[in-house]
């Protein structure tokens, strides 16, 4: 297997274990939040930075990280870095991590807007899971431990959280169907199935 | 294999001949244009009255066979049967037609809204086909025969064509990743593995 894939996935769709599951099979590293981990150790940003855009506003330091780590020029593109939001920041300096693990080799790389930050890879497949409510609300109260209570708002929350900032930073629409190669209901087969389905597609290429 | 799937697809994608492929695998009916036969034979319709819209307006004549086959008085449902288009009345004689081959068994229904119709039996299983266009100006030039001038507008007026046949019918968005349980790009791996790679899913159920 000598791809890098990027998996999106509505919140309880079992889209990261699926992930897991598939960079298990190939023997190839998972990113997920260790992408977190990386993006801050290697700008040398402390990782609770990272965790949340609201949390800190070290707009000098973000900004020489921006700066040292994206391939391109703000200015080039018609803004000013100076300008930009902690939170475009962020994204820059993330999006230059996924750059640099996908160079490295075949990896599983799992949301933040990885399939479009790498959308000029040859190799790349991009994939989409999805699920029913119930199958997300049991897998969100059995994994996550979320309330029962207004559970179903919770999980649509979530999704329109990811929606938005896919949708901000990309300019293209979460979860449409051209952007994948291959989109998967895994609450009528569960994530061990799903994992073969994506196998098959994938090794089929 | 139990299961009643509908195929809807891009124009170009492969998703007919998936369908043919899967139908044979399977050893189950393939439904198509063979449809429109079978609904004229079982109206008492010439074939050619249901191949346009437009073709024929006798409305008298339709408007009995949407009373005979259609399970529903269009009075309880807020309009009269009288009042609907022609088109309107082909829908409901060709979703009657569309209920009875599933009824019989499992088997393979490409386009004609079957997703929809079907939506409310716990065996269906709907497939999204789609590809990127060099694959389908390659298939639309050499097995339609299609003019190689202005070929992508000509691809693209079929899809919207069938878009909107969906939504007019169904109130429902065509190609919406959530109407189906798996989308597949064929322009990657061709039909042969995209066939492969749905037989997996639906065996998987």
């Amino acid at each position: 297997m000598d791809k890098v894939i990027t998996i999106s996935r509505q919140y309880g769709s079992g889209g990261r274990e699926i992930g897991q599951k598939l960079a298990d099979a190939w023997g190839i590293p998972f990113y997920d939040n260790e992408l977190i981990t990386r993006a801050a150790k290697e700008s040398g940003f402390a990782e609770a930075a990272f965790e949340s855009a609201e949390a800190r506003a070290n707009n000098s330091l973000l900004y020489s990280i921006a700066r040292g780590t994206a391939h391109f020029s703000g200015q080039d593109m018609g803004f000013s870095v100076s300008n930009l939001s902690l939170d475009d920041k962020l994204y820059i300096a993330q999006a230059e991590v996924i750059r640099k693990c996908a160079a490295e080799g075949p990896c599983v790389i799992v949301g933040r807007c990885a399939d479009y930050i790498l959308r000029k890879r040859d190799d790349l497949v991009n994939i989409f899971v999805y699920a029913d409510m119930e199958f997300r609300k049991e897998r969100a109260i059995r994994i996550d431990h979320m309330e029962e209570e207004k559970i179903e708002s919770a999980i649509l929350k979530i999704d329109k959280r990811r929606a938005n900032y896919h949708n901000f930073h990309t300019g293209e629409k979460w979860g449409r169907i051209e952007n994948y190669s291959l989109c998967v209901d895994s609450g009528r087969i569960g994530t061990d199935k799903a994992a073969e389905v994506i196998r098959l597609y994938v090794e089929s290429l």
